[in-house]
C-alpha cells in the first residue's frame, strides 16, 4: 500500500474512516489504560501497537481487503483490537453471537463468507461441531483464555498472542473509501434464517460522533466524557457493544473489559477500577442490584444505560436507591444501534424524582442526526400527542442499508425511504418516543393502531385487576376491535362488571391516556391467561381461542 | 421541490447537510431563547419559522440553488437566519467583511457573482459608493437597524422584516448533495486580491460535530453545553463567527447576538443574559478587562476562547484574575476555522496556575478528526520535540478545497495532500502545537527553520534586554543564519557583550529550548528597532538594513 500522491492544488479528500478515530486518544491520552479482567493492563500506545501487529498477522495469513474475519470472544481487549484492526485493513469484522445454536452460527459464518476465525478457547467445542460444514473458512486462530489451548480436533493455525508477537508493529493502514463495509453480524427473529446487517466506516464514525455529543453536550444524567471509566456489560458481539467502545476510544477514556459476565467480577472491577459508565440489559442490572455482595460497594458514581428490553420503573427506582444513575437507551441491530436516550432535557431542572423516573423509562429522545416518526396506515406521520400509535420508522446516517444477500427481507425493512422498525409506539409533545408494542401484536381498528401494551398497562392500574391481556378480534366494520381478557383479584370476583371496565377505559380516553377508538368493547373474565415457556403472554394462543 | 420517492428496499442515503442540524434543538429546546441586543427576543420555534420565511422571500426574489446571496450585517439574529436559510435552499451565503475597503468589497461581490445583497442600513453608504460597478447583483434588501431606512440613492427591493412578514412560513427544503457549496467569504493578505474560500454542507456539519465534542467530551476548561449561554464577539462575517453559531444551535443553547461591539452593551448583555461562552480576539478582551465598568460585573461563569492573534500570558492572567476562564483557539479562514484548542488534558489534574497559563496560551491540541504536522524542507514531519520548527500543515474534513477561481493560489495552498498554513511552528511531546512565526519571517539555516519569535522570546527573558528582533542574514554555507538586534536596558549598556548573549543562547539550546543550529552568531546592539505603523517589528525594513 503506497500513499496516494497529490499534485499541487489537489486537496486531501478526508474520508470518515475508523482509523481516524484513533488519532485523538493517542494525542490526548496515550498513557491511559485498557484493562482485561484482573489479567491484563496496557495503554493506548500498546493498543495502537497491537492493532498494527494484528493487521500484519492477519495479512500474513491471507486476509485481504474485502475478506471477512469472524471473531468469537468475550468482552476483551482482543475484541477491541479487532474492532479497529480488521476494518482499518479494509477487511470486514464479523461479530459472532456464540449464544446462538451451532446450526445458526454455522449459517451465519457461511452466509457472511468468513475466511478466517479468531476464537476464544472456551468456544472451541462449538467450532469442533460445525468445522466440517464451514464452506469458506481457511484459517483458525485461537485466543487462549487460560494460557493453554485445550486438546482439539481442529486444525489450529496459531495462537492470538503468538500471532501478535511474531508480527511487525508497523502497518500502513490505507485511506479507504468511507463507504467500505467495516462490520457485520446477524440478527435472529422468531422465524426464518438469521439476517446479516452491516455497517460502513462512515456509518460507524458518524454514530461515534453523534453518541459522543448526545452523552456530553446535553445536560443529561448520563455524561460520558474523557475522565469517565468505561466498562461494557452488553456483549461486544451484539451490535459492537452498542458502539460504545468506539466512543470510549475516541475520548481516550479508561476502558475495562470484563470477559465473561460474573456478578462478583463485575462488581469487583467496578470498585477497583472506579468504573463510572456502563450499559446492559435489565436482567444483568437486576442480577447486580439483587446480588448479596452489592451492599459492600459504593455505586454512586456509576451511570448505566439500560437497553435491549424495557426498563421497568421498579428496577429504575431500585437502582437509583442504591445510588446508580440510570436511563434507557434504544436501538436495534439494524441501527448500529443507538437511536435514542431517555434523559431529562436541559430545561427540566426542577422535576421531582418520580417525574424523572417516568422519563428515564421512556424510549427516549433522538440522538443528533436521528429522525423518527410513527406512521399511520397511509404512511403519514401521526401527531406527537403521546397517544396516537403507529409503526416506528427511522432515518439516521448509520442504519444498515440492507440485509446481506436478502433483497426480499430488505424490501420489508426499507419502505418509502424510512427504516421500518417493526415496533409500534407514540411520540409525546416533548418529542419522547415510547415503544408500546411489536407491529405483529398491535390491534388494528378502523385504520388506527391500538397498543395492546397500553391497554394492559391501564388495566393493571385498576384496583380489581390481577392480570390482563389485550388482543384484536375480527370485526366486520372496523377490521379488528380490541378485547380484554381479565383475571380479577380473588376479592373482586363477581363485584365488577364488563361495563365497569368499559367506563374506566372511557375515562382514561377522556384524560388523553388512550385514543377513543382504543376503548375495548369486550371484557372476558378468565381464571388464567395463556403464557409462553418464558412467562410472557402467549398472544398467538389467545388469539386462536377467540377468533 | 417534490420529495424523492423510494421503491421498497431502497435505503435513505442520509446527507450531512445543514438542515439536519436544526432537528435536534427543535425537539430538545424549542422554547429556548435567541436574543438580539435589547431589541428582540424570540424562541427556536420562531427561528425555524423565520428561516422558512426567509427562504420563501429569497426564492420569490429569484434566488435559485447555486445562486449567491451576500450579507452585510452586524452579529444578529438576521445573520443567524441567513446561516441556515440560504445554504438550506441550495444557495450560497457570502459573508461580507464590511471592514474592507470599498474597492475590496466590490471585488469580492463581483468575484463571488452574488445575485442579491442583504444589507444593514448602517452600511448603505458603502453600497452607494460601489453600486454602479456591481456586475451580478440584481436585488438589494435592507435590514433596518433603527426601524427606518435612511434616504438612499439605491434601488431597494424591500425591507428584511417586510420580506419575512409577507412570506409563507413553510418552505420545503430539499435533501441536497452534502458536497453542495454552502458558504463563502474572502480572506485578505498583505498583497494581491482577496481570495475566496468556501465550504460545503458536509464540511460545516462535520466541523460542528467535532467542535461540539472538543468542547464537551474532553475534560477541558471551556465546556460548552446545552445549558450554556452563547454570545459571539468575533464577527459573523469572519469565518461564520468561528462556526460556533452552528454549534450553539445544534445544542439548543440560549444565544445572544450583540450587534455592533460596544463595551458597555457587551458587558450589560453578559450580565443580564448570564452569558457563559464567547470568543474574541485579544484586543476585544483587553478592551473589556480594562474597561472601568468591568468591576461592576461578575464574570466568574464566563468562558472565552481567544483567537485571531496570540494570547499573551499577561492578558490570560489578567482575565483569570477577574474570574474569566480563558484559552486559545486556533484556525484560519481556510480551515472553517477551528483546528485546535489549548486546554489542559484530562490527566493534568494537578498542574499549578502558572503551568495552566503556559498551556492556555499555546496554539493547542487538534480537534477530533484534525491532523497537523510541521514539515521540514523535504516535506517530512519533524519530531514532536517542542523545538524543531517547520511549516504547519493540516488535514481535516472541513478545509477549503480551493481558492475560488484562483488555481494558481490553490497550488500554493494544497501541496502533497496537506493544506499549507503559511505559519511556522513546532509540536511538543504532549502534542500541543505552538505557532512561532509566519513562513515569510522565518530564518532558514542549512535546511532547518529557526523561529524568529522563539529567539525574541528567549532574549526577552535575559535581564539586560529591553527589546530584540531576529532576522536571517544571507550566509554562503548555510543559506541564512540568525542574527539578533538587541536594545539593552539603559543600566546594562556597555556591561554585556555579544559573546555573553551567545553563551546565554547556547545554554538555552543545551536545555532544549532552542535547536542548536538556531543559536545566532551575531548580536548587534542598537538604540532603536524599526517598527510598523501599528507597532509591530518591521522585519522587512530590518532585513533591508542588514542585507
Amino acid at each position: 500500500m503506497t500513499e496516494k500522491t497529490y499534485p499541487p492544488g489537489e486537496h486531501y479528500d478526508y474520508p470518515l474512516i475508523i482509523k481516524k478515530l484513533l488519532n485523538t486518544p493517542l494525542i490526548y491520552a496515550p498513557d491511559q489504560e485498557i484493562i482485561y479482567r484482573d489479567k491484563l493492563r496496557y495503554t493506548y500506545r500498546d493498543l495502537k501497537d497491537r492493532i498494527h501487529r494484528l493487521a500484519n498477522g492477519l495479512e500474513k495469513r491471507g486476509i485481504n481487503p474485502g475478506d471477512t474475519v469472524a471473531v468469537f470472544d468475550y468482552d476483551s481487549n482482543r475484541f477491541l483490537e479487532s474492532f479497529f484492526a480488521i476494518p482499518m485493513m479494509g477487511a470486514v469484522l464479523q461479530m459472532v453471537n456464540w449464544r446462538l445454536s451451532a446450526e445458526q452460527i454455522l449459517y451465519t459464518i457461511n452466509h457472511a463468507e468468513a475466511k478466517m476465525i479468531l476464537i476464544n478457547s472456551d468456544f472451541l467445542p462449538i467450532l469442533e461441531n460445525i468445522r466440517e460444514k464451514l464452506e469458506t473458512v481457511k484459517t483458525v486462530v485461537v485466543i487462549a483464555e487460560n494460557d493453554e489451548i485445550p486438546a482439539t480436533s481442529l486444525d489450529i493455525d496459531t495462537v492470538y498472542e503468538d500471532m501478535l508477537a511474531d508480527a511487525s508493529s508497523e502497518y500502513d493502514f490505507p485511506d479507504l473509501d468511507e463507504n467500505t463495509k467495516a462490520t457485520t453480524f446477524y440478527t435472529t427473529g422468531t422465524t426464518g434464517d438469521p439476517k446479516g446487517v452491516h455497517f460502513t466506516h462512515r456509518q460507524l464514525v458518524l454514530h461515534t460522533l453523534s453518541v459522543s455529543i448526545a452523552l456530553a453536550s446535553y445536560d443529561t444524567l448520563g455524561r460520558f466524557r474523557s475522565d469517565d471509566v468505561y466498562m461494557p456489560m452488553t456483549p461486544m458481539f451484539h451490535v459492537h457493544a452498542w458502539g460504545l467502545p468506539y466512543v470510549a476510544t475516541l475520548l481516550g477514556a479508561k476502558q475495562v473489559y470484563p470477559g465473561k459476565y460474573e456478578p462478583e467480577m463485575l462488581l469487583k472491577l467496578i470498585a477497583s477500577e472506579n468504573v463510572t459508565f456502563s450499559h446492559c440489559v435489565p436482567t444483568i442490572l437486576q442480577m447486580l442490584t439483587t446480588s448479596p455482595a452489592v451492599k459492600d460497594f459504593d455505586l454512586s458514581r456509576w451511570k448505566v444505560i439500560i437497553g435491549g428490553a424495557k426498563l421497568s420503573k421498579g428496577l429504575a427506582k431500585a437502582a437509583e436507591d442504591i445510588g446508580i444513575t440510570i436511563f434507557t437507551g434504544y436501538g436495534m441491530s439494524e441501527t448500529c444501534p443507538i437511536i435514542s436516550l431517555a434523559t431529562p432535557k436541559t430545561h427540566m431542572t426542577d422535576i421531582d424524582d418520580d417525574t424523572r423516573l417516568d422519563i428515564v423509562v421512556k424510549t427516549g429522545l433522538p440522538l443528533p442526526l436521528v429522525e423518527f416518526e410513527t406512521l399511520d396506515a397511509e404512511g403519514k406521520p401521526f401527531p406527537h400527542d403521546g397517544v396516537s400509535a403507529g409503526e416506528v420508522v427511522f432515518r439516521a446516517p448509520w442504519l444498515t442499508k440492507s440485509y446481506f444477500k436478502a433483497p426480499d427481507k430488505t424490501k420489508e425493512l426499507w419502505q418509502d425511504g424510512w427504516l421500518h422498525s417493526g415496533d409500534v409506539g407514540h411520540i409525546d409533545e416533548e418529542g419522547y418516543l415510547q415503544i408500546t408494542d411489536r407491529v405483529k401484536d398491535v390491534i388494528k381498528s378502523g385504520g388506527e393502531w391500538v397498543s395492546s401494551l397500553d391497554l394492559e398497562n391501564l388495566m393493571s392500574q385498576h384496583e380489581a385487576v390481577l392480570e390482563s391481556a389485550a388482543i384484536g378480534i375480527p370485526d366486520e366494520k372496523w377490521g379488528e376491535r380490541p378485547m380484554m381478557l381479565v383475571m380479577l383479584k380473588p376479592e373482586f370476583r363477581g363485584k365488577v362488571s364488563a361495563d365497569d371496565f368499559k367506563q374506566y377505559m372511557k375515562k382514561a380516553a377522556e384524560q388523553g391516556r388512550l385514543p377513543r377508538y382504543g376503548v375495548p368493547d369486550r371484557y372476558e373474565f378468565v381464571q388464567e391467561i395463556p403464557k409462553t415457556s418464558v412467562g410472557k403472554l402467549d398472544k398467538k394462543v389467545i388469539r386462536q381461542m377467540y377468533q
